[in-house]
């Protein structure tokens, strides 16, 4: 029994994600087809109102546009290679690089695809909600034709018409994730050794991270105008407060790795004649590799 | 010539920050008497309207609380050895640790002197505006007997009894600080890789920021119930994506140290077995000394 209108709409891989996919397709009232290589984790799918496609063939053709959500690239390629692919789109959201997924495009433009890469920024049960937000990046056309279907999704961006724009994003969001997350446990652990409770101090690293994400616009422009004047500050003073830092994490005997990290890329940048820049110079430290 | 009112104060030190408390302090009406090392520097206050006083003592006799910012705490000892501190309020916003602050409170209130340690998030410019965060700490009663005073220098915030906060709680939040730029800088250095200018990438990273600085909060609640659930996310799929942004970081030519770190962090907490809980247990290996 199928009670299920809308547009239809094909997903492909039913992991913790895939599954979350297809739940939120079928919630916004899409006609979903479903496949996945252990067929049995469709049932409950299947339960709630999704067709199991019995090939992968079989599910390109049902939808419109077929979203692809598996372990890596390797698996996207290896279950595809053998389908008719001439005429479908594809949105594939499985986790990958940026060189993974031009190349995927590549390969599936020349076998009459049209191909969106996507990248999602949110855990499983987020899906479908507008704190998950979805990344894509590829053709514009292709992307704006299956945009109210995505919309279903979460909070869905397009990017770019580079392929590899969706994961460069994503990755460089996580960097952001994990380096307000890490100062933040620096400074719980740093405020604990004084008998500060981590809900006490947590406010303070709240206000801090909101106040500084403002400042990246105006920062924004130094970079692009390749100039580092120091209208607010110079690197050399931070540089020394950085020491500081690392005094107070040694001092008190928390663990002292990312005070230093901080502090031995500013002091090669000062050492290459930056130090009375901004600090956004550090992008030269930052765009060039070290010990790759 | 004087025709300053309001609450007599002294400031003591008058490097570049020194010279900011002291405008500010006269712009807000209040009675500023100054003394500095090379006496010179105290020029345009006086033109301004402050008093230079002809020594140490005497400046601490002039004001009702004296603002004491100098280099470092070595500085503060060396200049206040020979003064008669008993029943003066100091309020020492020179930047040093925790230790230095705790052991300065107890000196100079061997000598009767009340003591409030603090610190300057602010660069010199900003001082007397609502952007200059002032940190306080030591006995409440002693700051808030002078709080409508301090007030003219920014936004003074008071942390608690312990002396040692004020510089605690300042590294902490220049840790968050150089960390979002760190990241931020990582994300720009991915994204120019691929033809996307700072400007373009900058809002994305913003928001990003903001989103996460709004789970602190919560995730404090896991710290000091020392309980990590993993009600979102394990930290083993933190740790397979901090691997993809290592790969794309080294794959595009870009500064691979930050990924590295995050990764490094977070493995040493898996391989101790706490894979399936979530980031906040990294608190662990944060408040352990690691390489000092
Ligand atoms: N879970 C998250 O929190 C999260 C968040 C953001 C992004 N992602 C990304 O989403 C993607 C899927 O993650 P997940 O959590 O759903 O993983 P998962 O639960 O481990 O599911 C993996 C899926 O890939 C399929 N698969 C693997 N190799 C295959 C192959 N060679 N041929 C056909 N199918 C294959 C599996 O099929 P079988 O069922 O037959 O094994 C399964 O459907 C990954 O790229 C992941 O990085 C996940
Ligand atoms: N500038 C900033 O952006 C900033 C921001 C936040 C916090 N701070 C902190 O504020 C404090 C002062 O910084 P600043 O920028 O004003 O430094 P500065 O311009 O170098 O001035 C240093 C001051 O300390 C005095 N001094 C140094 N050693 C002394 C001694 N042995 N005896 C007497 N006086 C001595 C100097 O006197 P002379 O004039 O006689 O040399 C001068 O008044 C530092 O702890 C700094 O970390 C500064």
């Amino acid at each position: 029994m199928d009670n299920k209108t809308g547009t239809p709409v094909t997903v492909i891989g039913l992991g913790l994600m895939g599954q979350a996919l297809a739940g939120a397709f079928l919630r916004a009232g899409h006609l979903t087809t479903v496949w996945n290589r252990t067929a049995s984790k469709a049932d409950q799918l299947v339960a709630d109102g999704a067709r199991l496609a019995p090939t992968v063939g079989a599910a390109l053709k049902a939808g419109s546009v077929a979203v692809i959500c598996v372990t890596d690239y390797h698996a996207v390629r290896e279950l595809l290679g053998a389908s008719e692919l001439d005429g479908t789109t594809l949105v594939n959201l499985t986790s990958g690089d940026s060189a993974q997924a031009r190349e995927a495009a590549r390969w599936a433009e020349e076998r009459g695809a049209r191909y969106v890469d996507g990248a999602i920024m949110a855990v499983p049960p987020a899906v479908g909600t507008a704190e998950a937000t979805i990344l894509h990046s590829g053709p514009e056309a292709d992307f704006e034709a299956h945009r109210s279907t995505l919309d279903a999704l979460g909070t869905v961006t397009y990017l770019g018409a580079d392929h590899g724009l969706a994961s460069l994003y994503d990755v460089a969001g996580l960097a952001m994730m994990w380096s307000v997350l890490n100062a933040w446990l620096q400074g719980t652990a740093l405020l604990r050794t004084a008998g500060v409770d981590a809900a006490a101090y947590a406010p303070f690293a709240r206000q801090i991270a909101a106040g500084v994400a403002e400042w990246l616009p105006g920062y924004a422009e130094q970079i692009d105008s390749g100039s580092f004047p120091a209208e607010v500050s110079a690197l050399e003073t931070d540089v020394r407060a950085m020491a500081h830092l690392i005094e107070e994490s040694e001092a008190v005997g928390v663990n002292a790795e990312l005070p230093r990290l901080i502090k031995a890329i500013a002091d090669r940048s000062v050492a290459a004649g930056h130090g009375g820049e901004q600090y956004p110079v550090l992008i030269e430290e930052f765009g060039t590799p070290h010990g790759n």
